[in-house]
């Protein structure tokens, strides 16, 4: 086994944000990763995506983090080791890290691809294992993780292309499979953002008819290039008025509660239709009445990324459909100035940071 | 048909509020029918259950009603008249009428047994008809209501036990029925009241295991005698831990918004599990966080009455599994306070007026 040698010329450097005032000033440290296991694998990093999520843990949005956080979830690069037990990967492969890093492994969920729900997961950073260590990262030099949170990268996808669907693509893909998107269907997605851009291409890929919301005109163009079947601008009060229980799905990726025209949404749903909240603001969702669930046996729902089934799936996808992650490149040390423009929603559609430490 | 000479006989006459102020000051008033149509049912009523509906109706709590109101909808009596072209009811048959007395008849959602849907449906009082006609609840000597929305009641159930199944118990039936409940289902019920005592029934019926919730200890002995497997005290801030990711549906009957635990409640679903609303309190439900959502795909929604297929499928049940509509029955007069007693939740579990025109 060539891990031997490579283990011990691998650097644990990352950069990390150290309290959440100066949450855009990140500084190189020097890490240690999880204890290596027997089923564990080491990716040397190539590209990190910056998620919304990124913003929501290093700001304090999300609550307190365990400080200091290397942020990053969505990772790619080459194995660079393989625990003895590891069947999946070897040495020289590519590979990807989401937002999930260890689950249980025993539980049921675990057992019936459900892992991303096990009560026992341990996200990518900010987190913890259950032994105590840490969980660093992907703004970093490389990641270490179990082989069933590692997916394979197929051929066709660029490693910067792959980054961003390893969180924001599944986010979007696993609620949109679960509550039935495909032919027939219509899909709502509201928000064209780094989520939507993804949400809009994977329904229209699973074969969905797709109407797009956004409360900016000017996104109307991309909603059409996207693959959207129609642009419906939220800012006109009456935006609802021509979809009444027209929409199978709608997927909400707006990361502003205050922002959501949740009744409104609600009552474009079929019977029983349902609107799935992917992001997860800091703030409470609008308040609404039983009534404005009543009258079309609305569901209202969350989801939580997706299973290493459905990134697989996913990834196949976007290779047979020609899925494009819509990404700007910026060096890794720029963390603060890419968070900063996702925190400001001034980028189109995602920052990928390519390695340069 | 008979229907000629019983048709100049019929009075119209009903117990009316007049004021939202004076909601439980009812008067006796005459009132007018809808015009009588081809498909139309007279029926004499009998009996006439008291729903909460009729409390947020005459106390303006859902709006400034269409005064004067005769409210009821839940009514059981006998059969007087049938128009023309009526194939499913003669003259003399027992026969009940719940929320709904029209749709449109024409739509999808009323050619697939959803048109408690319709967007173009009447409620039964509070309401007009296309023409202009008002529709007049059951707090009063007859109904007219086009066949679809009469349902026949089972010889082997009394009508003052089947009045309160026709909204009640319909409410409750319906959203487990649409939503899975059934043998190897774990089910919750939330509040034990005039909507409750059917959901815990009708989920057992049903051949679901049954969680009763309920903030009050007194109603302990009432839950497991209805047939709950197991009784919660909501109090206890720490009650939901028992059964985080364990209940596929909850059916929340909890009609006032600050009294219900939402994110606990939604916590002890299983992935993807469902908690549905039936009561419709006055107010905003509490606000809830995306992350609540999240990390069991948790959803949340509403449900409105039921199909007539659904409630023909209810009786039956009802008559099989031996479902008892717990009762009080007061002199029609009292009508007043009958209101007073749903308002303060202090009945159980149902009021049943009793006809004294």
């Amino acid at each position: 086994m060539s891990s031997a040698s490579t283990q011990t010329d691998t650097q644990w450097k990352g950069y990390a944000v150290h309290d959440t005032e100066h949450w855009d000033q990140l500084k190189l440290i020097d890490f240690q990763p999880k204890k290596f296991g027997d089923y564990d694998i080491d990716v040397k990093i190539e590209y990190c995506g910056v998620c919304g999520s990124d913003v929501h843990t290093v700001t304090g949005g999300w609550g307190k983090p365990l400080l200091p956080v290397i942020p990053g979830h969505e990772i790619t690069g080459r194995v660079i080791r393989v625990g003895p037990k590891v069947t999946e990967f070897k040495v020289g492969d590519r590979a990807g890290v989401g937002a999930q890093v260890c689950s249980c492994f025993e539980c049921t969920l675990c057992k019936t691809d459900n892992e991303n729900y096990c009560p026992s997961s341990v996200d990518t950073y900010n987190a913890k294992y259950p032994n105590g260590d840490m969980a660093y990262g992907g703004y970093s030099t490389a990641i270490r993780a179990h082989e069933r949170f590692v997916f394979p990268i197929p051929q066709e996808l660029a490693l910067e292309q792959a980054s961003p669907m390893l969180c924001a693509g599944l986010t979007v893909y696993s609620p949109l499979v679960r509550n039935g998107a495909g032919p027939g269907k219509k899909v709502g997605v509201v928000g064209i953002g780094g989520l939507g851009h993804f949400a809009i291409q994977f329904a229209k890929a699973l074969g969905a008819e797709v109407v797009a919301f956004s409360h900016s005109p000017n996104k109307e163009k991309d909603a059409y290039e996207l693959g959207a079947d129609k642009f419906v601008l939220t800012n006109d009060k009456a935006f609802s008025k021509d979809y009444q229980g027209k929409l199978d799905i709608i997927i909400c990726t707006t990361d502003v509660s205050k922002g959501i025209p949740l009744g409104d949404l609600l009552s474009t749903l079929t019977i029983a239709g349902r609107l799935i909240m992917v992001a997860l603001p800091d703030d409470d969702l609008p308040a609404i009445k039983s009534m404005q669930m009543a009258k079309n046996a609305a569901l209202f729902g969350g989801s939580h990324i997706g299973s290493k089934k459905e990134a697989l799936a996913m990834l196949d996808l976007a290779v047979k459909k020609g899925v494009k992650s819509h990404i700007e490149i910026l060096s890794m040390k720029e963390a603060g100035k890419a968070l900063r423009n996702v925190k400001e929603n001034n980028i189109r559609y995602r920052h990928v940071l390519k390695m340069d430490i």
